[in-house]
């Protein structure tokens, strides 16, 4: 009997439901009869706050955490409404999302997939993974301020980092290094931030000597942005902070053909809390639509998901149908639909497992 | 009478002294009879460290402060030099004159000169300035941790950020912005870090309404990435907190032909204290004594000096030498010295003032 995968789906807003409606399409073709997709839609974001000044209720919360996946489009609404102002979706949302249900490692994928154009005159073959640690960091929320508004204000931020926090994700990194090019380079400021930057460190010197096979290499996140354009194709697994790696996969994303190919997924892999696949890009409430989206970014996340399920064959169809049909893509535009019914013309067969 | 500038000289390691040679020379030359500059050695960095112990000693911070400007070369021993291991060079010296110093400015212009090569395809006309806050943010040194070698570390870093220092860094970058495009882009990461956040979003709203004539725009920092390599022309003025300046201008030098090129400034608007000039590459000791230096970056930091001074001719001169030597570079290597004598001999003619 197929396995069943329960599914949370929250489009959110913009161009969010466009992209994960396809997104969702390419998922069903692609795992055929080897499970059953039950989803559950959420509606959360931006538009949902407006309608019901609702945020993430806690029920819908523990509702979303008993499914097995949580598939995720965008969320946020038009930048500067003033309606908005107030209320902090992505704080309130999606990092409460990410940390509720422990989301320590933030994977995120840069491949320059043949066919797709780089800002780059020479990238090389850009293929590198972000972990991005999804927990601690400046993230954490642990700021505050004293004296708003005068002219004696002090606004504090504080990066929270843990051996505990830290140790579980470079572990995490080590792995997938060991599993690929068998490279590691920690990005961090520890010239700077030393405390951090020390713990950081001093980690990843531990963790490698459990994996000799795999090479370290670290460098300030100042210097990995110029190597990100001068030579992307050093990389193989990144590990870094929450906040660089923020910074870091934009920057990826951009040099391998812009973040509208750009997937991530936000997981937990011990399974105590269900893991939440996006595409890296925004709302995008400009282009909202006017089929404009590139769905591509939602779809691969669906193949992250897969992996993550254990479905690697249904994940390695649905990119091999994205590389496909990047290649043969040229510089036709094509609208959200047309790029997800190509992408689903392009899954190889079932039929011949 | 001729002016007189006293000049404390910080070489530093590795290349810096190379490059500092070169660009004293420029310096000399591009002044004439319009100042007479009295050079202090200082000998401070990795190298000194070695020798003695020292980092900075409070008597050569208050000699070096009795100069009229700082000319710093690079510093930074071998990266992972075992003897270096208990000093931060980084934190006891070069952040140290900074602080100290009040340089709350950090200038950093980015310009794509003509006949300079860049990593991206379609550049366009990169000319833009970042004005970084340099005595704030993550680089306080207000961290610290607990249980520190144990499972049950916790390593903080406190960003502080006050009215007092976020108002004169955004008034200054309005004032830049007033004196060319007219066009202020505020970085930040206002989604997560609210608080620190905050502040610089409501000072820049409020220094705005004194300078109606300047358009303001506002980006956050993992987006800022994105659009300095797919479209850098967008940028006149970037304000931005001490990291994100640190990273972005990292980035920004590496568009616009390499860190080699990028010059900064370290300024103390007030004239409290000294400013201090420097290019933004490090020491690079892989390539220190092999003549492989390129010492333009150092160069284009004299002119920003004669600028904070005043000389402003001076400083046009060098600028001017400058482009018109890069435009005829070719491919060609040149050695350290062969560049600052041909920047020497590109300098505009002193007879016909
Ligand atoms: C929306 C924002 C809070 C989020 C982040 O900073 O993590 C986004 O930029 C991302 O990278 O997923
Ligand atoms: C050396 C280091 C402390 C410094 C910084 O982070 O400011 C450098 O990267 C720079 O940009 O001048």
């Amino acid at each position: 009997m197929a396995r069943t995968i329960r599914l949370a789906v929250i489009g959110g807003d913009g161009i969010g439901p466009e992209v994960i409606g396809e997104a969702l399409q390419v998922l069903d073709a692609a795992v055929g009869d080897e499970a059953v997709i039950e989803t559950t839609a959420f509606s959360l974001g931006a538009d949902r706050y407006l309608a019901t000044g609702d945020v993430l209720p806690d029920d819908e919360l523990a509702a979303i955490a008993a499914h097995d996946a949580i598939l995720l489009g965008a969320v946020g609404g038009v930048p500067g409404d003033p309606r908005l102002k107030d209320a902090n979706i992505e704080r309130g949302l999606l990092l409460k999302l990410r940390f509720a249900l422990d989301h320590y490692v933030n994977l995120r994928p840069t491949v320059l997939w043949p066919g797709v154009e780089s800002p780059l005159k020479d990238p090389g073959a850009v293929d590198f993974v972000v972990v991005r640690e999804g927990t601690e960091g400046p993230y954490v929320g642990n700021g505050g301020a004293i004296r708003v508004g005068t002219p004696a204000e002090v606004a504090n931020e504080v990066s929270v980092n843990t051996a505990y926090g830290v140790e579980r994700v470079v572990r995490y990194a080590f792995e997938k290094a060991a599993g690929r090019r068998s490279k590691l380079t920690l990005v961090h400021k520890t010239n700077v931030l030393t405390f951090a930057g020390s713990l950081w460190k001093r980690t990843v010197d531990a963790v490698a000597t459990e994996f000799p096979g795999v090479a370290v290499d670290y460098l300030h996140v100042d210097a990995a942005t110029i190597f990100l354009v001068t030579d992307p194709a050093r990389f193989d697994v990144v590990v870094t902070d929450n906040l660089f790696g923020d910074i870091l996969t934009d920057l990826a994303g951009a040099i391998s053909g812009g973040i509208g190919l750009a997937a991530s997924g936000n997981i937990n892999p011990s399974g105590a809390f269900p893991s939440m696949f996006e595409p890296v890009h925004g709302s995008a409430p400009d282009i909202a639509g006017t089929g404009k989206a590139d769905p591509t970014a939602a779809i691969l996340s669906t193949a992250l998901l897969l992996d993550h399920l254990g479905l690697g064959a249904a994940a390695d169809r649905i990119t091999a149908a994205v590389t496909a049909d990047l290649a043969a893509r040229g510089g036709a535009a094509r609208t959200t639909t047309e790029i997800g019914s190509a992408v689903r013309a392009a899954l190889p067969s079932l039929e011949h497992r």
